[in-house]
């Protein structure tokens, strides 16, 4: 087989997966030990054989997960966008690194425009960023930069021998901020978790009162994250009342995005869960979760300060790479990353954006939080179901009721034979201890009757388990 | 435009890209200014069309880099290999994230299989290892690994008061060193830079030297990294004598292989160049590079420790994704990995590995180092060309001779025209002060006709430039 018919064939393998990836069971589930046999990947390489390359990717989706299936209501995404698709394509049949304009001119553009598209949605001035490998990492950079802003010394000095800094969490914070303060020298026992409300949002008293128990001890408080959309219940940490308090304490304010900051395309979900947003001193947002771009494709970005990534991040080689690195104005962009070599992750951000627009996914924000709004009342109308905290905002945390002290092993069984049998695939998150199945609209192929198909299995599945 | 019209036309442009990217010129250049005004990216979106996706794409193709094209010597690497950009495509079109084998079952147990197949490659036993978007991030969590292993408590209680730690590398170690000593809280001053011998190896006696100075301040020399093909000169640090010094003093012994690592896929290069290589502690090594993998695709292999990634990264958070973190034996890739979501990486690499085999890959390195002696040839049979550095591996650092006073400016003019006529893109790299252009081969496009063009291109070009 040659390359043309290679491609006429593979074209045919991609045509049938995507007319299929949205009907029939969600996985073929297999156990690890029965996959690696099924799998067979020891079967002798045939050097050169593009029959074989057919083979290897039919074998691969065939056992592969269908994130696009409307059963996928697990993770922060579903599927992915097509335009997007095609943006990967490009970008690996080109392999160009987006670390210096020379090798890599479009994209670098393409990078730039886009970032400036988004700090103009977000309302930072004077501002830079940067597309990471998602939101962890970009955690980690404002992190890390807002260590080196407090301390200038960091850099070159390290952290011994430095007053301690304390950076400041809200209690369901993602895990990347703990793998952030470990990273960074910083420690995860000078990671406060601060006290939620009763919808899980960070408590700004209690965020003060923190602050002042670390100045006491003779700390330094240089870094609060307000989580915008926490990863199990959704809750948004207010903006405003910790920006009253970085006025008084002068640290540095990050929102961490990266699920719910998509609500920024929407002016009136902005206006909802973001006010005071402009004011922050960094955002991330990950396009590859509600705004269904292919992963990984994440912004961090930057405000009032034009420099601090490549104060932060530039290494001082100019030996052979970055030539002009101390010209803030090289359009380099690996100058400021924390990689050397950079995938294209711009073209299939660019490419979602000129085909959807930002009417279009401002719509299917604003679309999603519809779909959550319906399953709540499926849970709330259900005499079989319950919340297991308020829905805020984009999850819904429910479970099937049985007496207490079987409801934790009872959901997650209910849940786990839905995954195996390939019906629905729906997240589960602990809550205070009690578990809870997280349900995620984001998935855009999926609609109300989706919503009705996924209830009624988890319905029908509980009686079962019942009896 | 429906999808399937799309992609029909989708497949001609990238049949019309394949069959015309190794020749014509390999850019058609401008400069950043020109090149915003020509891409128009403010053309007013026109949502859901899919002609204008292909108008984007057919943009994106006409002015970016042919990095497949044999006038495409610059860095270290050179287009893509086939099987891998399928993979890539594949991957995006699944859009599974590699961090749980719950939701990406088939990727989980590739790169698990492909780590087992390079560990036993290298020789480490008892290992572990995992893929990384690079070895900039491999290097750092290498010495991150470390760090956690001199000092158990930095992960809770930071670097604050605590022992000043050493990192020592050659001189010509890539600046990912000094980028992670700054990440970690180490401080780039604590990254001793070990003086090279001739051939720009790091030099054992003057490590054993700089690590008796630390002792004697009370400092703690907790890491030693040996580069396996540096940057600029392609040097190999001796690994044997530095396995001597870690017997006496004890620090964790990283061999950073971004580049020439690659070597270890030939029975003859790995004992040639990476002797030793078994003794180490951690290995990294960059697939994208000279193997030819599309970007990015890399893996850091642990000897010897088989919960050294996960004591380093893992996080701690079971309250959504990894309910048996604590279970050495899970499947899940993302516990001990710096990111939460991340890309599938391992079915490209395992495509490769498949199409290519293991023989294949090595003949690549073999035949990338007889075209670099061929380079060689040429520059030392030139009366008007010079080695700047003797080669010593896959690196050919040379220049135009003229007088010494006009050799920086006379080379940079020269490599630059070279470039924005579109007609050679070649590395430049200073070495003591001397501008070196440095010629890299690791295009698989690219044989012996191709460096004769380059440099008949080069020698033109040189004496139009002295007219």
């Amino acid at each position: 087989m040659n390359e043309k018919t290679f491609f006429e064939h593979l074209l045919k393998v991609i045509e049938h997966y995507r007319s299929g990836q949205r009907s029939g069971k969600f996985l073929d589930y297999h156990s690890p030990a029965e996959l690696k046999r099924i799998l067979d990947l020891e079967r002798p390489e045939k050097t050169g054989d593009w029959t074989e390359i057919l083979h290897w990717i039919e074998t691969y989706l065939a056992y592969s997960v269908k994130t696009d299936h409307p059963a996928f209501l697990n993770r922060m995404w579903g599927g992915a966008n097509l335009p997007s698709i095609v943006g990967e394509l490009i970008a690996a049949l080109t392999n160009a690194s987006a670390c210096t304009f020379e090798s890599a001119p479009v994209s670098t553009i393409l990078e730039r425009y886009m970032i400036d598209q988004m700090l103009d949605l977000v309302g930072f001035v004077q501002g830079e960023g940067q597309m990471t490998t998602g939101s962890s990492n970009a955690n980690m950079i404002a992190m890390m930069a807002a260590r080196n802003n407090a301390n200038h010394s960091v850099k070159q000095s390290g952290l011994f021998g430095q007053q301690k800094l304390f950076a400041f969490v809200s209690a369901d914070a993602h895990y990347s901020m703990d793998k952030a303060a470990n990273i960074l020298g910083i420690g995860t026992d000078q990671l406060i978790k601060v006290p939620l409300d009763r919808y899980g949002a960070m408590e700004p008293d209690a965020l003060a009162s923190a602050i002042g128990r670390v100045l006491v001890s003779g700390g330094l408080p240089f870094f609060v994250a307000a989580t915008a959309g926490t990863t199990v219940r959704g809750a948004y940490d207010p903006i405003e009342p910790l920006l009253d308090l970085r006025h008084e304490y002068g640290f540095w304010l990050h929102v961490d995005g990266a699920w719910g900051g998509a609500a920024v395309l929407s002016t009136t979900l902005k206006q909802k869960f973001l006010a005071g947003l402009q004011g922050a001193d960094s955002f991330t947002c990950d396009f590859h979760k509600m705004l269904g771009a292919s992963l990984m494709c994440n912004v961090l970005l930057i405000n009032n300060r034009s420099h601090a990534l490549r104060a932060t991040l530039s290494a001082g080689d100019g030996s052979y790479l970055f030539r002009d690195e101390h010209n803030a104005e090289t359009e380099d962009l690996g100058v400021a990353s924390l990689q050397c070599g950079r995938r294209v992750d711009s073209l299939k951000w660019f490419l979602d954006w000129k085909f959807f627009g930002r009417q279009g996914l401002a719509c299917r924000v604003e679309r999603n939080l519809e779909l959550c709004e319906y399953a709540e009342s499926w849970v709330n109308e259900s005499t079989e179901l319950e919340m297991v905290v308020p829905r805020t905002s984009f999850n819904v945390c429910f479970r099937f009721k049985v007496p207490q002290e079987k409801s934790n092993s009872f959901n997650l069984t209910l849940r786990n034979r839905l995954y195996q049998e390939g019906r629905s695939l729906v997240g589960i998150a602990y809550i205070d201890g009690d578990v809870a199945m997280r349900l995620l609209a984001a998935n855009s192929s999926a609609g109300k009757t989706d919503i009705d198909t996924f209830f009624n299995n988890v319905l029908q599945t509980g009686r079962d388990l019942l009896k």
